[in-house]
């Protein structure tokens, strides 16, 4: 059974996802289908390349992945399709499939042309359904992705880079978030091992947001301080995240995704 | 493997659905489950017979469509199992199956009755659970259609009508909003081949609601207009659409699903 | 094809429920998966496990059940799995497992502790991607539950009980509201058996709130009452609930979940 999974910001309340998987499965029945998430917010690739980014590794080998947040929809970006050392991407060329798709190993990019495998007639508004889904159908039954259309440069597609955390000077990063969480965790660009080198023996970070600043123990998990208290930890995902222990550090930090934080490394909890 | 779809108002923080599925994974464990959705505004068999007449031709031959919108459950209505040409349509005699087994032909209707195929204990006020969920995966495992109860007649089933658009005079419209999607699209009920008819050569339209005029360019795709500017257009379901390049034209129209509109061509955007 | 079903508060804007599917799927390709809910709320382990002890039983015959609502993760709680007379629990040990697993019987209870189960690298923040989904993978292939740890005893493991309701006298039942749903219904701990001895041959129940008191008929289903009226009646799960026919209960009592209500017997509906 070969796997797709779905990406979309469509949300629940209209036909869009129902369409995609009907699709799917009247070309290829025996596919599992898993969504990875159809709440996206509206036109958010960064949010989508997230998503897509820290799931799509824990996926069985040869899995299918597709995403639909596509506010270009029947204008000029390319519709494309990334094969990678594990997986196969397909959606707009709009950037939300790259980091993903960096990150495991591109090995060849396709731009979809192939009218025989779309649907018969392809709407301009709803490229999910009428191009994305029966690819995807099609290459999981084995169809061989030179079908599919013409070759790509790396050099001919759009590129979205999760920004990197800068090490200001040897006290200093500065981070950016790149996700809020439901349950308010405030996840940042900076890596594990990125943040074990700057951290050295220290075992408190100094935050700083636009308006305030908090000093915080490094952790391993939430339960390590009182209830209600801030925390930082590398989390499941490899990131540094600012938490509350069964709070929300992103309402006591008063922080947004796309927002920045100073990070200093301190010895104790004193300001 | 047959596909079952699932159409709901319960939302997924109660059990229901997840009974509802258990069930039929009980009688048959290799059926595929497909949501359509389970967001459908309570008690809102207009919002459900949308969804359904949209999405449910895209599913393979035989699937089996079930809805449970259902306000009059454990009342007078009946439960009833509508055989059309490609599909099975399952749910309570409301009318929210009506739309879409219409147009998909309806060749047999039959209520439910016999007790054999159904939960040993029906309650009154769960049927999705204890009479929808087993009838369905009983048909799915290929139990003829006879067996759940006797035929009914079409004069004998509620109907429900989708309305029609209105062609007021030869240069108006009186056209219904539909429905209103994630993304704000206003849908109204103008199909594509009325509405070629109708605009003729002309390239603009002007929208009249309760309390505001608008000229509107009519295009294939949303880009063609600049961000934050109204468009209409053929959508992916074959309705006329009113919509914002990447904004909501819901707020922008300032109008509601059920409501109308007016609409007239135009030869230029001029008022 | 085995069961696994999942009940979490991770929502769908994150990553957190793929990632479990994808782990899952990468060792047994051939599990059914089912959604029990992702919309938990947040950290509520009354929630979770009322969905679970309401839902489970429907499920085929040797499902596995994996809950992940686990505000002490990565702290001292420990990893259990629980085998019970048709089922497997896989989960913490926060109870939140506990009244399912009694209900259907508890056969024996295993700590998870044998690594060669789990994911090479357990962080400390989800343990529902790394500990419980390949526990729920291997024992789907078949694997004996022997192998994921030593047993413990009943005496070991974190109990949670729902209320119970109090026969206060003759006359009145102190009742806890254990979950109001979707459409507003006002969900009580009183059983089936437990209020017909208590209503007798009644068939009007006064219910007062901190704040009013209401005077309800006792019914089979909602539309034996008007629209907006409220009414009581045994539910599809066997419990007592409160209801508004096309409404919701839970905003004419002004109730929310966890709070008393007293119950009296009354012979008609004056006040």
């Amino acid at each position: 059974l070969r796997v797709i999974t779905l990406t979309t910001d469509f949300g629940y309340k209209d036909p869009y996802v129902a369409e995609m998987k009907a699709v799917i499965l009247s070309i290829n029945p025996n596919v599992t289908l898993v969504d990875i998430s159809h709440e996206v917010k509206r036109h958010d690739i960064y949010h989508a390349a997230y998503l897509l980014l820290t799931s799509c590794k824990y996926f069985p080998l040869g899995a299918i992945h597709v995403v639909v947040v596509d506010p270009g929809v029947g204008g000029l970006r390319k519709s494309i399709v990334i094969r990678t050392r594990r997986f196969t991407f397909i959606g707009p060329d709009n950037g939300v499939l790259f980091p993903a798709a960096v990150e495991d190993g591109i090995l060849e990019i396709r731009e979809i042309r192939n009218p025989i495998l779309l649907r018969r007639k392809v709407t301009s508004t709803f490229h999910g359904r009428d191009i994305f889904a029966p690819i995807a159908a099609y290459l999981s039954l084995g169809i061989d992705v030179k079908h599919v259309g013409p070759r790509l440069s790396i050099g001919e597609v759009r590129k979205l880079y999760l920004p990197k955390a800068i090490v200001i000077d040897d006290n200093t990063i500065c981070a950016n978030i790149i996700h809020i969480d439901n349950f308010g965790n405030v996840i940042t660009n900076v890596k594990e091992r990125q943040f074990a080198d700057f951290l050295g023996k220290a075992s408190f970070i100094e935050i700083s947001t636009k308006s305030a600043r908090f000093v915080v123990p490094v952790v391993k998990t939430y339960s390590e301080v009182e209830e209600g208290s801030l925390l930082a930890l590398i989390n499941s995902e490899g990131f540094l995240e600012i938490s509350v222990n069964k709070g929300a550090a992103s309402e006591v930090l008063n922080v947004k995704r796309g927002g920045k934080i100073y990070i200093r490394r301190k010895y104790d909890s004193a300001f």
